[in-house]
């Protein structure tokens, strides 16, 4: 398994998809790469940057409930399904705390959470549909 | 002011380095590329992770209590000094709330905190040392 440092994803749990749009398209001027009524997705500069409804965070973080101010989560993703388990193994091994064990979710692709030492959650995942250059660079497709 | 779309830093508040270190660099293998007794910073794909301790990351937002889990911070650069009032002041009409005036920090550079609708921190950022390239890619320097 080959180390790559990247973030493929930072996601913020939001309560109000439209009020959290204003904010992110007229205050920054960000043009969205995806949207439906639960999430809205920005390319950014070789990362992913998503908003999505609090409650459906919380429940792809297996019904974890997240503080806000605070509710959010990123994501590192790696390029095998077979690379989602051992690394959260050796997460877990380094201090980590196993949030959801892997499996598939309904979007497609195979992954898990762990949260660092303090709480953070990280989505450990394997997403097929999502191209990560050799050095990193994340890009969102369908 | 032109548009990028870009997240310079994310930040996580954290209660002990050493044991965070340990996370990031045994479980992820990350290689820092600075440290000091406070925070440590690791060069990513096109953005900078950092882990800093708390108490720091709230002073720096002006004495704000940050929950955890979900202490945490991101950071928009922007390539002038006088970008960032504009850009704060354009992210409030938007539906922000400013979390601290714009300030020249104890070290170096001019900055503010905003907050999402939803309170996330946003800290707007004039840093002569660090590069910006014209797609947005941040590098870490001194």
């Amino acid at each position: 398994m080959g180390v790559q440092q990247q973030i493929s994803v930072v996601t913020l749990g939001v309560s109000d998809l439209a009020r959290s749009s204003r904010f992110y398209q007229e205050g920054f001027g960000w043009a969205p790469v995806f949207t439906n009524p639960e999430i809205v997705f920005y390319q950014m500069n070789g990362l992913v940057f998503g908003t999505w409804l609090k409650a459906s965070l919380e429940e792809d973080l297996g019904g974890a409930n997240l503080v806000s101010p605070g509710a959010f989560a990123m994501a590192h993703n790696v390029a095998a399904m077979n690379d989602v388990e051992p690394l959260m193994a050796r997460l877990e091994r380094a201090g980590g705390r196993i949030v959801r064990a892997a499996d598939a979710p309904p979007h497609g692709g195979y992954r898990g959470y762990i949260a660092d030492p303090d709480g953070h959650a990280w989505e450990i995942a394997w997403n097929p549909a999502w191209t990560i250059t050799p050095d990193g660079q994340v890009r969102f497709a369908l």
